[in-house]
C-alpha cells in the first residue's frame, strides 16, 4: 500500500468514529409489516457473534428464484420475448420457418398459435434461439437484446422491470456477509451478461436451465459451441440440485414466488440451525399482476399452502411493499 | 460497530502505515528459476492499475487441476484408495461380491486382476461405493476417510501428499485479489468436503466429476440421493465446459500437470488480455516420482508439446521446487 492510500485508509477509519449510532433503515422500500420485520430478526440473529443462531459468514448463503421474484415474469417469462424476437431477427436466413410451425404462427404474431405445439414447440422456439452458436456470440447477442428490448406493457427496459424492495434485500444481505445467488429455471446463459450490472450478482453465482455446449478448436481458437440439446432443467426438484453442484452448501436463506421454487425452500429451511423462506405473492394488480393459484405463469398453489403451514414468510406485494419498480421511486 | 471495535480499527490502520517497504517472499519454496519468475512477473502486471495488462479484481480467476498439480497422483489416484477401502467396508453387506468381478479381485487383494475389465469395472467400482447414499452420508464418509487413511508409500495422511510451492502459489494469487477453483477429474463432492482446510478453497470453488443425484422427500426431510449415473466427466474438453458452466467466465490462469488439463490450457489462454498457464512436471523420482509422456497416469504428452510450442511455462519439479511436501519443511 503506498502512502497516499495508507493515509486515505487512516482518515476513513477516524471518520467511522464519528458515524452516528442510529442505522439508515436498509430496506425502505419494504412497509413495516411482518415480512420486513421477520428479515431483519433473521438477518440480526445469525449475524450476532455469540448468539445461538450465529452462522459464520462462509455460510451464509442466501438463494433467489429470478422470474416473478427478482424481476417481473407477466404476461409471459422475458426470456421468451428474447426467443420471439430472435426468431424475428434470424427469419431472413430461415426462409423454410413461413411453412413451419411453430415459427409460422410466430413470425404472423401468433403466439397462441405457435404455442399449441405445446412444450415442443416451445423447445424448438428455444433451440431455434439459443443453440447453434458460440458462447460468447451468444453472451453478445444477449446483451445486445437487453440493452434496446422494452416490455410490452410499460414501454420499460426488461431491467428496469425489476423490484427495488427485493434489491434492497440483496444489498442488505451481501452487507451482512450473505453470498447472494440467483437460482432460476430461465436460462443460465442468459442471465449471466447482465445481472453483475443489474442485481450486484456476478456470473459464477448465476444459477440456471442449460444446453449442452461443445468444445472445439476452430481455425487455432478454442471456442465453446451450444447445442440444441438440453442439459439441465433448473426448476422445482432441479433447484436443490443445481444448488448442491453449484455451490456444495445449502443455503439458509432462499426466496421465491411459485410452485416451482417449492423444493429450494424445502431443502433449505431443513437445513440444521435457523434459516429463512419467504414467498413473493403478487397481488397487486394495480401497480404490478394479481395472479396466483390458478395462473400458468408463476403458480402459486402448493408453496403456498406449504408456506401457511411452515410459518414461512409471504411477502404480499400490494400490502407489504411500498414502491415495486425503481422508476416509481421520486427523482 | 461499537466504540471498541472502531478503535481497534483505527489502531490497526495506523499501524499499517509503519509497514516496512520491503515484502517477504511470496514463493519460499520455488528456486529463482524462470517459473517462479514468470509467475510473480504475470502477476506484477495484472495487479498494477493503470498498466495496460491490468485486470479487474472480479476477472482474476484462476484454475487448479487437482490431482497430480495440488496434490500426488502415485502410485494411482487417492480417490481411487478411497473406493478401494470402502469396497472392503462394504463387503459384509454384499456376499454376492465374492463371487463377482471386479469386487472378488479386489477383496482378494489383487487390483491388477479387478481392473481387467477395464472402463467398465472402474465405472462398476465407483458406483458400488460413491452411489446409492445422501449427499450427506457421502460427504461423511469422506470426512471419516481423509482424516484416517494413509499413502501406501509415505504412511502420510493424504492431505499431506500436497504440493508445498503451490500451496504458497494459491495464498499468493488470492492474496493478489485471484478467487482460485480446483477443476479436477475426481469427484466433486469427493474433494468438497476437506478443500477448504488444506488449500483454502470453499466448496462452490471446486468443480469436479459427478454422478446424478434425485431430489426425494424421506419421513417429510428432503434429501439428495446419489445415483449410480454419470452425470459429467470433468477431464480434458470436459473441463472448460464445467468452467464456463459453474463460473461463467474465462479463467486468466490456469495450472495443470497432465494432457487431461490441455484443453483447460488451451481455452484460457486464447482469451484476450495476459494470460498465463503452467504446466507441472514431474521429473523427481527420488523426493516424489518421475513420468510423463508414458504414464498412464497423468500422462504429459501432447500439453508438453503444445506447452513448449506456446511458450507456457513448465515448472520441473526437481529444479524448480525447493520443497515438494510440506512435511520436508524445517520444524
Amino acid at each position: 500500500m503506498n502512502l497516499a492510500k495508507r493515509i486515505a485508509l487512516v482518515v476513513l477509519c477516524v471518520a467511522s468514529l464519528a458515524l452516528p449510532a442510529f442505522a439508515v433503515d436498509p430496506l425502505p422500500s419494504w412497509n413495516d409489516t411482518a415480512p420486513k420485520k421477520a428479515i431483519v430478526s433473521f438477518v440480526d440473529r445469525v449475524t450476532k457473534e455469540g448468539s445461538p443462531d450465529y452462522v459464520p459468514m462462509a455460510e451464509r448463503i442466501a438463494t433467489f428464484d429470478q422470474d416473478g421474484t427478482l424481476w417481473a415474469e407477466q404476461p409471459m417469462y422475458f426470456q421468451f420475448f428474447f426467443a420471439l424476437d430472435r426468431v424475428k431477427a434470424l427469419a431472413p436466413r430461415h426462409p423454410e420457418w413461413k411453412e413451419k410451425e411453430p415459427f409460422a404462427s410466430l413470425l404472423k404474431g401468433d403466439v397462441k398459435g405457435a404455442l399449441k405445439g405445446g412444450e415442443r414447440a416451445m423447445l424448438e422456439i428455444v433451440m431455434a434461439t439459443h443453440a447453434g452458436m458460440t458462447t460468447e456470440e451468444f453472451a453478445q447477442t444477449v446483451k445486445d437484446w437487453i440493452a434496446t428490448a422494452r416490455h410490452p406493457k410499460t414501454g420499460r427496459p426488461y431491467t428496469e422491470m425489476v423490484y427495488q424492495p427485493m434489491l434492497e434485500l440483496l444489498t442488505y444481505l451481501r452487507a451482512n456477509g450473505f453470498k447472494t445467488y440467483i437460482v432460476s429455471g430461465g436460462g443460465i446463459e442468459f442471465m449471466r451478461p447482465w445481472t453483475g450490472k443489474v442485481y450486484g450478482i456476478p456470473p459464477e453465482q448465476v444459477i440456471g436451465s442449460s444446453i449442452k455446449t461443445k468444445f472445439e478448436v476452430r481455425d487455432g481458437k478454442p471456442v465453446l459451441v451450444r447445442l440444441p440439446e438440453i442439459d439441465f432443467i433448473d426448476d422445482k426438484e432441479g433447484k436443490p440440485i443445481a444448488i448442491n453442484q453449484h455451490v456444495g452448501r445449502r443455503p439458509i436463506a432462499a426466496f421465491g414466488n411459485s410452485d416451482g421454487d417449492l423444493q429450494m425452500l424445502q431443502w433449505t429451511t431443513a437445513g440444521s440451525g435457523t434459516r429463512f423462506a419467504l414467498l413473493v405473492h403478487h397481488t397487486d394488480a394495480e401497480r404490478e399482476w394479481a395472479y396466483g393459484r390458478a395462473s400458468s405463469i408463476g403458480r402459486l398453489d402448493m408453496a403456498l399452502d406449504e408456506a401457511q403451514a411452515k410459518g414461512w414468510t409471504v411477502a404480499d406485494m400490494k400490502n407489504d411493499w411500498k414502491i415495486i419498480f425503481p422508476f416509481e421511486l421520486p427523482k
